[in-house]
């Protein structure tokens, strides 16, 4: 039981980035308008942020970056902002395991290299970045960090000394780099967004007067008041100049080859998102209808275990007709800083942060609602607590297939020793997290989520687009 | 519109404070259940908070306190709360405005008096606290903060001298103090509650193995494993000692004068809490009830302002059959640190906190639930943004009647001039925001919020149940 | 060896507050000046600071300030300074022994009282504090700090319900407090400094353009470009108000009572003080002369152990013709926030503040003068630093007599049992610290020192010039 | 006179690093001896420092760093100390010019590289930087900072892709850069010291126990009760393994090239370290000998401003038999953090920092030394003060010849527009300070300061040792 409490923080999946770029072509200062858009962005990541800032009329390679660990409201002021001139910019927010946590990892990247600078900032993980690593290592060249934006870059600088612009050393980089990546890149006069062949991971293009933005989702488009554009295609490069944008095609794949990230829809986007033109939020929607079409169960109340329950289970009780509840109190303060009760305190960190209202379920057959399930820690403690407030029965819907695969892309689920699915029937589970029923969302609706986009499901099915690396990635070395 | 922007977080009505004391009979260190429990409070005041523990077994007059301006996770570490060892003790959070929100103002108020040590937190304001200080001055009187409750641990320090006994003293004090308050105060060997006789906050006791707590709210008896033993009446002081509790009920008024402030039910406390035998979240699902009763909209979708305003629609839905839906996402790293727009960005504060769920109200007939209007900013920014969405038609609903005039017992409600539904029709309001139609809660139905207990409903209806201060008690000097 | 080692820091006298006031007739900001001012007042405190300031053309009671623990720059920034606003203020600098360093006791205290506001600052300890804060208790006075400045403030406002002004408060306030102090309040329209009768502690005037300044140093005076008008006499009360200066004299004693604190010219006041027209500087020259001529001993060289023991090795070089020379080098970045090395530490914390110029002591016969040995533990060390380097011979000679009584009125000697003379002869002391020979400086020179003042002499001698307290002053509670 | 006072705070050169390396053969953990050796080198670098440390039995490329902005004794705690586990490690204190004060370079630069790690702290400014880059860069280099240290890194890893050793690696990488370099380099299993061979910067050999350091100066060693082994020769490179300590001297020139900067032994290093075998305390003594031998003048009283101008005065004293005294009493809380008065104000930062003993000058004709004067703006206030006091006559001596030339090895002197002695004659910046006589050292004089070892004087004669760049070393870019 004590060790339940601990493992509450952990058993979530992480996403593991969000990149903001914005180019005014007016010459107003961008800086504000990245903050904002990566304060949209902080569910992507909250451990680090930067904003880089150039101006494209001034001398080549004059760069102001500011980065910090923490939440964009922890590391920037009004202040800082004020000072970072410039009307070009790139923005990050940043998660990652903890053993590579550092300010040294944080991003944007920020370097000098043949053509001026170049800053940076990346969401994904390459596959193939140890061996990359070490052939250049090979060659003289030393690493400062441990992310593999690094590795991006160095192969950008030695691609530029050969070609005749950045986007083109881009394009050459891309040859070799494989995995999941949406970057975007400034140079000293231009913006470039690229998105791996595969398009894992989302970007897109937004407007806002005279300004072109490139951004992880579209969520950050609204809150900054600009217009979606278009999403940026898997393997294509979209170059932003004075001039306007430029498009090279040349890296796409096939579209059948494509793997676009179906936990983005599950889970880590913002409902409020648009992700190659499927809504976040009706992709949740859908999850939840089907799970009332594939394993419906009698009840007098549907509930989400919040916030990301919630959709699915609106899903639910459309479908099914059961009315939709609140059953849970979510404390909002509870912070990337909250003091967790020690292994030793007589308080559990789940009550901390739920409590379940016994008005709304006393007395009811409860359904609820999770979009997954990792460890199966907190929803054990959560059925309990629910059966504590008076629930008579408690039927568990999962919105996602069960877990049983690392991803290697650029999600943190942990190994499969973790992770409650792996080698167990679902009757187990459902013993294990007390449930009167449990049913996960049906793998072969796992396509219907992104209407019919081709997609990744590797860590449901184990089947992964891209060869998985042959070492283990995250063997890196602390600062 | 600029305005509008900057009035967005002022656009709230604001508690004024949340109380929590404990006492261990087995001797267990209870600071952090305190904080904890604290948490719990949390949206009861952001700006300041404190704790302060003493050991009944130790020297009297020892106490181990520790203040801060902040949020409770901002102000405490494991490290701060491991220090404070201690089986009694009381903790606080704090919301003021602007003027005299400084340290010294932080609560518990720790002194020494003639029996060794007293330390009292307060939730609520004094009518007659001008007078008492002016008074208290005029025979030798020094004061340290400008906080009420610096006036009634004078008066409890001064009866003391004269009574046998410290709750004594509080009663004794009761008889001058005039207003809202609810106390929590620890002298070396007792803890001690007491509530105004007319009842205007929540106080009440819990119970967790040998320990016995008192607390503003019963959410946060959940939140630390505790069970609900009973509310403090109004007019009540419970006295705690390693004997048990007693109680004195000298103070009680006759049932029909008291006056339970029903903010407390619309808005204020966590829908986890129940306040004197009512359920928080019930009393917000009635609300929503008798909105549809009374003013009925023919409509496709009912949807709350987040988060305060969903348990009415809930309500609505319930009772109109209407489906409920969720129309908005909330930004939840919007924090007490948020760093507001200025004036002249390009971005809405409006934006930044909330987004539209495009799929969800494209297309539809909206009836949207909040809980209040202030100055009618946001809700005129909130109704746009539905529209731009697709909304076809926007109702508002409100689950209180209107604001009209202020409130001298611990809420923070803007002077009338700044009120929107001072000196305007409902028809008036409803162009201002620019919905389709309006509604606000019957003012006939509040007594009904509270299941026929008592309730103040001043702000409503300008009947106080104590006469107002003639003189202004926010005009307070600054330190 | 490695207990030497820990009690190095606490090898020291302190001296325990500075106080600042200021009152500008041209209506001119006095912050900044009273932040310098505190400035050159560090080294008499060095917990805490503070500033409160008030504008006489504004609203009565009106008051700005700004507390803080640690050094005035680290307390202070420009944009807090620039905030303070007002012409009339008072600042100042606390030591404290460890259990009572807390925020709640930083000063200024800054209180609202029947005549609207005073800020009060204040250097010294009251020897009846325990009796009159026991009194106020038994007539209801409630207690927040635990120094005895609340006392004082106490009674100057149960005086000033019964006088027609301030300084008549203060004056029969002064009648009932007995001890160490050196007062400066700010009353709405004011400037009021006062000295105990006795004269413990230093106070002089100052003015600068159209500003008076009442300051415990007169360093501090040329720091901010002012110029020394006069010393408060011990017992007199000067008042400032706009139409200038007032001085009552009525609580003077005979001057043969007076005590100043001898301390303040051997080691506490800063050299370039003049204390009740006796320069600090001059005092030390001459007590190195002393000790030249009442103990000389044939030597190559003087050194003084850095900082306070330079001026006394001057003096003893000018009188006795051996050359003055430097023997260490201060590491000056050692500040309050210095990282002791732990006990377990194979590093010394004597050798990371001090290390000896090899080239200037090796082969010579050293004559070493410091200003006092308090527990002899980090004399023992330097003298071995000194033969480590090659000094022939180490003749140690001390600018005071042996420490062999407790300090009541505000310095922070240790108890008897740590002090190295106490129980001991000069000759066992000199083994234990290893030096060739040693001299304390003749206890008739003392009252040479002061040029004839009378000083206090009790902790060398155990003559008080008024009664110790009868229970322990430091007993105090913590917060 | 407000330009003037403004000017203060750079009228001073500056050093811009200190570096620390150390191996322990009996495994103990070096941090703490790091963190106090660099307390001890902290006059050489106050903007920033680091230390990273590695267990040479453990995992190859395993590094513990930590790095900040600030003095030691901010950036470090206890806890961090004791978090940084490892038997070899090197540490680092930087200062810089405004524009490149950045967390990004501070150092040391810790890497990953061909064959594990390495950590570099480098003291010295290469003169062919730019160049280094700007090769580097057109094979695809990228750079994150804007040391030269990242240049030197690159080299070494290049090099070491080549060569069996890291020392050669270090070898071939020295054969390309040219300028100013005192390095320590840890690999994984390895501690190299290396210094350029003009041997510009010092550096030397320690030993504790079972353990060897590199540092800067040998003040440090006395700090950690090292004993000092021998310096590092010019162009000699070090390596410790755990079999002992290899000398490779391949890269030396001959005696008569090398080119110690002599502002050490005037200003920069501490006056208790030992530098290429001489005294810097004996360096200064002696050049106060040779301004009292070389242009003596008839005078009271020899004084140094504080602290750098002691030991010099003390020299004059000897020589001439002029006695020496203090005039100055300099406030030892002016630090990094000091608050400067504004332009506006009406106080003089040069009085804060300094205050004149009347009581020692009054009346005396007073000889006054200092080692430098940049600008003359702070040497013109305070002989202003020494006559305020009373002096009847300033005489000023500078133990050093005039500053006419910038340097490119490291020392922040400003550009020759910004020197007072740039174009003027001698008497015309006495009248300018307002002196009755001042004097340089005698040119002459320089190398008798070394004792005759071979040194740069570049910065009073022009002769650069090496080519000075081509271009602008300091034109970097921002972050």
């Amino acid at each position: 039981m004590k060790d339940e409490r601990q493992m509450l923080h952990s058993d979530e999946v992480h996403e593991e980035c969000g990149v903001f770029g914005m180019y005014d072509f007016d010459g107003n200062d961008v800086a504000s308008e990245i903050y904002y858009g990566l304060f949209a962005l902080q569910h992507r990541g909250q451990e680090s942020c930067g904003i880089a800032v150039s101006d494209t009329e001034g001398p080549k390679g004059k760069v102001n970056a500011y980065k910090g660990m923490g939440l964009c409201n922890e590391v920037f002021t009004h202040e800082v902002l004020e000072g970072l001139h410039g009307n070009i910019g790139v923005g990050h927010v940043r998660y990652s395991t903890a053993g590579s946590s550092t300010r040294e990892n944080a991003q944007p990247l920020v370097l000098n290299y043949v053509k001026g600078t170049l800053a940076l900032a990346h969401n994904g993980n390459l596959v193939n970045a140890p061996q990359l690593r070490r052939e250049l290592e090979y060659t003289g060249a030393i690493f400062q960090t441990t992310i593999d934006s690094e590795v991006i870059a160095y192969h950008i600088a030695r691609e530029r000394v050969k070609t005749p612009t950045v986007e083109a050393a881009v394009a050459n980089a891309m040859k070799k780099i494989i995995g999941a990546y949406s970057l975007v890149i400034m140079s000293p006069r231009k913006l470039i967004g690229a998105r791996d062949p595969y398009g894992f991971k989302p970007l897109c293009i937004g407007k806002k007067e005279n300004a072109y933005i490139l951004v992880s989702e579209s969520c950050a488009l609204s809150t900054i008041d600009a217009e979606f554009v278009r999403d940026v295609e898997p393997g294509e490069i979209v170059t932003i100049t004075k001039d306007g944008i430029v498009s090279d095609k040349s890296m796409c794949l096939p579209k059948e080859k494509q793997a676009r990230c179906v936990f983005e829809y599950i889970y880590f986007a913002r409902p409020d998102s648009v992700f190659d033109g499927v809504s976040v939020y009706g992709s949740r929607i859908y999850a939840g209808r089907c799970l009332a079409k594939d394993s419906p169960v009698d009840a007098d109340l549907v509930v989400g275990v919040p916030e990301s329950g919630n959709a699915a289970a609106l899903g639910y009780s459309m479908e099914s007709g059961i009315p939709y509840g609140t059953a849970f109190v979510k404390n909002s303060y509870v912070g990337r800083t909250f003091i967790k009760p020690k292994q030793s305190s007589r308080v559990s960190a789940v009550k901390v942060k739920l409590n379940v209202l016994k008005e709304a379920v006393a007395g009811k057959r409860v359904i609820m609602i999770d979009d997954s399930i990792v460890r199966g820690t907190t929803s054990h403690l959560i059925v309990k607590m629910l059966r504590d407030a008076g629930a008579k029965e408690v039927h568990v819907k999962v919105s996602a297939p069960p877990f049983l695969y690392p991803c290697y892309f650029g999600t943190d689920i942990p190994s499969s020793d973790q992770l409650i699915a792996s080698g167990r029937t679902i009757e187990q589970i459902r013993q294990i997290i007390g449930a009167d029923s449990l049913a996960y969302l049906n793998i072969e609706r796992l396509k219907e989520l992104s209407e019919g986009l081709p997609i990744c499901t590797a860590c449901f099915t184990g089947k992964y687009p891209v060869d998985p690396p042959t070492e283990d990635i995250r063997g890196e070395y602390t600062k």
